[in-house]
């Protein structure tokens, strides 16, 4: 079978490094946003336009205003300061419920992994090699929860550290928007690289030691070894679940309640101060869309290198121990950081935005960029990572592969990545014929609009699938599962630069919220406005991501499940996985069902809050009297904590239930269901809300002809569009991205549990 | 393993009378309607209120008013003609271009079956019993082309015969409303009932006539025999496919179109005679809703029918030649024409309604009543029909299965049929805390209230799936695919009355249409409303059992298309099947894009037109000059004509090109994966639709203390209703309903088409 270019030693070193390089690059860039100063000058005399305390003082700036006037620094500090709190104060209440819930689920992991072979505390022979002796299924369960709780706490603290500098940069950006949109895009941008920088790095750095220090236990048992490691990708991505519903249903509840009162019945401005839910708005794109989706994409990172190591474990890799090329998943992310860095710099440093209709190509740009860097990177590890032949486990068989064939799996789930990307931005960006006909359509009114959204979704759906489908059958066909693994990790090997300019979009809308509550100059907020605009594709393009990259990694942790569980064929025409089938393609309604109710639900209690603030607040729409911000912060909290806890115990009990009455094969149904049933509508939900809010920015911008036609705010067809982008909010932001984390949390349970379910599942037909 | 108790000729005899009985007793309803007149008395002076000549004299008539207006008669006979003459009108137009299709479909079946032996005319040995010699693939290929011409020929008659009823009775039951509602249910009831009878027991004769004529030349060969008369259920569902579509496409975007620019722009009534649209609303309401449920539920029909004939002439009903057991589905549809002619004497005979409340129970009581009786049926047909003791092909094996297991598997569909219709009921009649939840989120607008119908509809979805699951885990794990097709049989067992309650919503909806345009009198227009409110519930519940059946036919004939094309297993876990699953769980979703922007853009023509019409006409508004009706009703027919082609290819060549080029296993994939996708959006849509009409409805009934809040008509909550309705009305009779026939056709194609996939498919990996 041959070794590999690289040594066992080599690769010991090269992961850390990379990781290492990771952190360090995302606290230099913190350190660079961080020079921008949110607390006026203590001689305010002495500044000026040209201060050099405000950093960037060797660019000729044109277009610089409002410089002088530090009371608005002061406000914007303030703000910043009452939406870093609120988020803070939510994401540890959040945190609270989601540490019992950790708890209680790490005993019963630890409880059912360990009832497997009835606690016994004595070594066994292997499941695939029969000739050595592995660990006992006590010490899996141990393992397994310890790294559950390791994966959960990384992807908690990658969530909260994407908040932290999120709600640490929205100021800053708008600040910045005084100098330029160019300025103003460099801060948000870097903002992003230091969530996207860190979460990558991190997570690949509690992996590698997690690894290294279970093998000391382990040893040679490297079979056992990486079925504890699944643990790690399930607490990733069980708080992903928690922070992603409730983080959700936190900003669209705030959204829609702030939107129905404050633009369709007082006809104020979106962020305007005088509106009671605009604090908790803008905290909601922190906690929803930052931090949930940190940990959303964590667990998808974490979740993929588990599936492909657990497979790789009982594939000639793990047969003959050459840890380089177990470690092939791993050095791909790793050289994946370095390709991001670079790219990130083509985007901060090499360049820079002069005008507003280059954002969007600069963000492109940097997909494109980091798509071709990372082709080579891939063919790179791919040489000198793998022997030139070996085996890959294919449900029973083991299967004879190639390196240059394992670079063609990556590659393709990296490229998938890239045009699902571009389908996503053609579908929801006002710069192409399918928005502008939504668009369009607003002019009979809000129900045209929301047939033309819809069908617009829908057909978003085709081309994406399609290339899932090609990705899936070129790995599958070459490397089964672990071609599917390693494709999925193709696909987030450029996860930093991904992250990086999917929390810009978020940054820019905070800074935007900012710039309006601040008072500032229309021309500032025209500049953040044009920085949203773009957020908002570029929100679409990372979901698109999301949910592509969540497709194949639910598949590789199905196949890996399926290996584990030790069933070979799962074959539609029996009656228990058919069944399975149907009811798990049923799934992802039954959840957007409760999580858009739940939105529903929690949007109305705002609006009959913020209504009654309008009501019963003397001076309030004047702007005399200061509206009660923290009520409406209570809400949307209440009411996201109480809600995220029947979706989140449909996705957690169903693989456990189904799997213990039901057994392997009914649970295999429901997975490959869930999975093929979910990313069509998380697809749809996603760029149908994108394209309605992006179809309502197109009228308000007024940039053609055809879109002044439409407007100008308040019109008519400006009322129906707000209804579309009010309908969109929970697709897009609540039900359609939770999707993700219901098909890969399925996934990822069932492949933790499948020794259990093997031993005891299926109860129902052995009774009857 | 035992003979039947039934003799074969008393099956030769039962059959053919059943069907008879079933025509008769149409026929018998019709003349009941026609004794109502539409034209005036010939001395209009001798009528009055006790006259006997609208018949029904021998009761106490209370609430009659109006009789005596022979203008009101004259004009209900003119709209009704106008109607008659739209809908006849378009669908012969339909039938041109479908026949065009239907001669080329022929010849490409002839072709593509012809040359699975290369056009030989040798007999060759049967392929499940090779000691055997069955007729050459050309004769197959000739008699498959036959049946499906016989099929197509069926479907367009049962839909246009059941146009002809629909728009004879809907005057006759507008008159009829001025003797009091039971009258005018009465008429309403009958004329459904005359289409459901025609319906069944002419499917029932021609598909019994043509096994008798095709076994003059196929004798013993069984195998053969069945596998021609696939093409019935082709032929059948592919008309269907054209009727739904083109219809569905044509009444919504009358519909939506009248009502964006009278009810939303105009402020004028519902079926206002100045609304130009009127008409081609009412004639939309024939096409589609009538003409086309017709089609789909004869579709069905025949496919479940021809689905567990294929099965069981190679299981040993037809190895053994037993004629009787053969003929149980013929049994179990002729027995449900005589449960379903009892039932209907409960709804007009036995009974009689007296207040509006009464009507909904009473379709219920039909719904219960059929399906009791119907248990009682299956279990003697099972009992005198079957031996006790038989084997079912399973899939390369033979089962044995018990005559009370297969009595089961047929009672679990029917008894599913029940649950799925209640469930249906449940979600979409304004009686229950759903659609009133959902009229009271209109209070916060027109989003709120498309967030909280979009959730409703995701959430009916839960029961119909586990109602559906239990069905197929029952009836497959008894009788294999075998089992599927009798539990689909089951639910279509009683089509009849299932068909006649389905109709009598559209003919309701129509009575109401004429009143409002004859000007006849509020408390007239009341009594017809509250026919059509039932009639929207009940609409609901025929999709649903059109919904679930077609989920029960589909997998039924995914079984025999498996078994034909001689495939074993249909493993999830190969790259192949995989990708096939992903892509035909995506098709739904193109489908409904596909249909759903047709319907807007449609909509859209409309409404310039109607607009213009408002603008350039003068006295128009003001009723003094009448409106062009007949270029509305042009738009709607040339949009939906031209719009139901690409959809309809989309579906059509399918099959054939992924079987061609893909192979079976991929087919098998995308026939699993859009059925359990379909389904679920199937569901939704229905439901949702319904939903938005029912809330609608329940504000403008304002029957409760808290209907009246939200009220009346014109307010703000019932604005943002209207648009709920608008926006359901493609979602709930056009992409929804649509889609059981994409996942049936695309099933009952691949059967057909089986034979040439097995040999010539799969030239994609061929080639590679």
């Amino acid at each position: 079978m041959g070794s590999t270019v690289l040594s066992e030693l080599g690769t010991e070193i090269v992961i850390p490094i990379c990781a290492v390089i990771g952190i360090v690059f995302s606290l230099a860039q913190w350190f660079l946003v961080s020079r921008v100063k949110v607390t006026p000058e203590r001689n305010p005399s002495s500044s000026g336009p040209n201060s050099n305390k405000n950093g960037y003082n060797d660019y000729l700036i044109e277009e610089e205003e409002g410089l002088n006037d530090h009371n608005v620094v002061l406000k914007c500090a303030e703000i910043q300061n009452a939406i870093s709190e609120g988020s803070t104060s939510f994401l540890f209440t959040m945190y609270q419920y989601v540490g019992v819930f950790m708890v209680a689920f790490a005993i019963l992991i630890f409880v059912f992994l360990g009832s497997v072979e009835g606690f016994s505390t004595k070594s066994k022979a292997c499941t695939y090699d029969k000739e050595k002796t592995c660990k006992p299924a006590l010490a899996t369960a141990l393992f397994s929860t310890v790294s559950f709780v390791l994966g959960a706490v990384t992807s908690v603290l990658s969530g909260f550290l994407g908040m932290k500098i999120a709600t640490y940069a929205n100021a800053r950006t708008t600040l910045e928007a005084r100098k330029g949109v160019g300025k103003a895009f460099i801060v948000a941008f870097r903002s992003g690289a230091v969530m996207g920088f860190l979460l990558a790095a991190n997570g690949l750095l509690v992996l590698y030691i997690t690894i290294n220090l279970f093998r000391l236990y382990y040893g040679d048992d490297w079979e056992g070894l990486f079925e504890a490691i699944t643990g790690y990708g399930l607490g990733g991505s069980s708080m992903a679940l928690f922070g992603r519903v409730g983080g959700g249903i936190y900003t669209k509840a705030a959204d829609v309640g702030a939107d129905l009162v404050g633009k369709v019945e007082r006809n104020i401005p979106e962020d305007d101060p005088r509106n009671p839910a605009v604090i908790a708005d803008n905290v909601g794109d922190n906690v929803g869309d930052i931090a949930g989706m940190g940990s959303d994409l964590f667990g998808s990172y974490a979740e993929a290198s588990c599936a492909a190591l657990v497979v790789a474990s009982i594939s000639s890799f793990g047969i003959t121990h050459d840890f380089t090329a177990m470690s092939y998943p791993l050095l791909i992310s790793s050289t994946g950081i370095l390709v991001c860095l670079i790219t990130t710099l083509f985007a901060t440093d090499f360049f820079e935005i002069k005008a507003v209709n280059e954002i969007e190509p600069a963000l492109k740009k940097q997909l494109i960029i980091s798509t071709v860097l990372m082709t080579v990177a891939i063919a790179i590890v791919s040489w000198i990572a793998l022997p030139t032949s070996f085996t890959i486990f294919n449900f029973g068989t083991q299967k004879v592969v190639k390196n240059w064939q394992l670079f063609l799996c990556v590659g393709v789930g990296l490229w998938a990545g890239l045009i699902i990307g571009f389908v996503t931005e053609y579908y929801t960006s006002n710069a192409y014929s399918p928005v502008q006909d939504v668009a369009d359509s607003c002019r009979t009114g809000a129900a045209t609009n929301v047939i033309f959204g819809l069908a617009l979704g829908y057909k978003s759906v085709i081309i994406p699938i399609f290339a899932i489908a090609v990705s899936i059958f070129v790995s599958f066909s070459f490397a089964a599962m672990y071609g599917i693994a390693v494709a999925a990790l193709g696909m987030l090997s450029t996860i930093a630069t991904g992250l990086a300019i999917d929390a810009y979009g978020p940054i820019s809308d905070n800074a935007g919220g900012i710039a309006e509550m601040a008072g500032m100059s229309h021309r500032i907020r025209e500049r953040t406005d044009a920085l949203d605009a773009a957020g908002n594709t570029t929100a679409a393009i990372g979901k698109g991501f999301a949910i592509g990259s969540a497709a194949l990694v639910s598949l590789a942790l199905f196949g890996a499940f399926v290996s584990r569980a030790g069933v070979s064929t799962v074959d539609v025409l029996t009656p228990k996985v058919f069944i399975g089938l149907l009811v798990g393609a049923m799934l992802p309604y039954w959840f957007s069902a409760m999580t858009m109710k739940s939105v529903g639900s929690a949007a109305l209690k705002m609006v009959e809050e913020v209504r009654r603030q309008f009501n019963t607040i003397p001076g309030l729409m004047e702007g005399t009297a200061k509206p009660d911000y923290a009520t409406c912060v209570k809400i949307s909290t209440d009411a996201s904590i109480k809600e995220m806890i029947p979706p989140g115990c449909l996705v957690m009990l169903t693989p456990l239930i189904v799997g213990t009455l039901f057994g392997v094969e009914t649970l295999s149904g429901v997975l490959a269901g869930s999975l093929v049933s979910g990313v069509q509508i998380a697809i749809s939900a996603s760029n149908t809300g994108g394209a309605w809010d992006n179809a309502k920015k197109y009228i308000e911008a007024g940039a053609s002809e055809h879109a002044r036609s439409l407007g100008p705010k308040g019109s008519d067809p400006h009322k129906a569009a707000v209804i579309g982008d009010t309908i969109g909010d929970p697709l897009k932001d609540t039900s359609g991205p939770s999707l993700n984390i219901l098909i890969k949390l399925m996934a990822v349970e069932s492949l933790v549990f499948a020794p259990f379910f093997a031993t005891h599942g299926g109860l129902l037909f052995k009774i009857f």
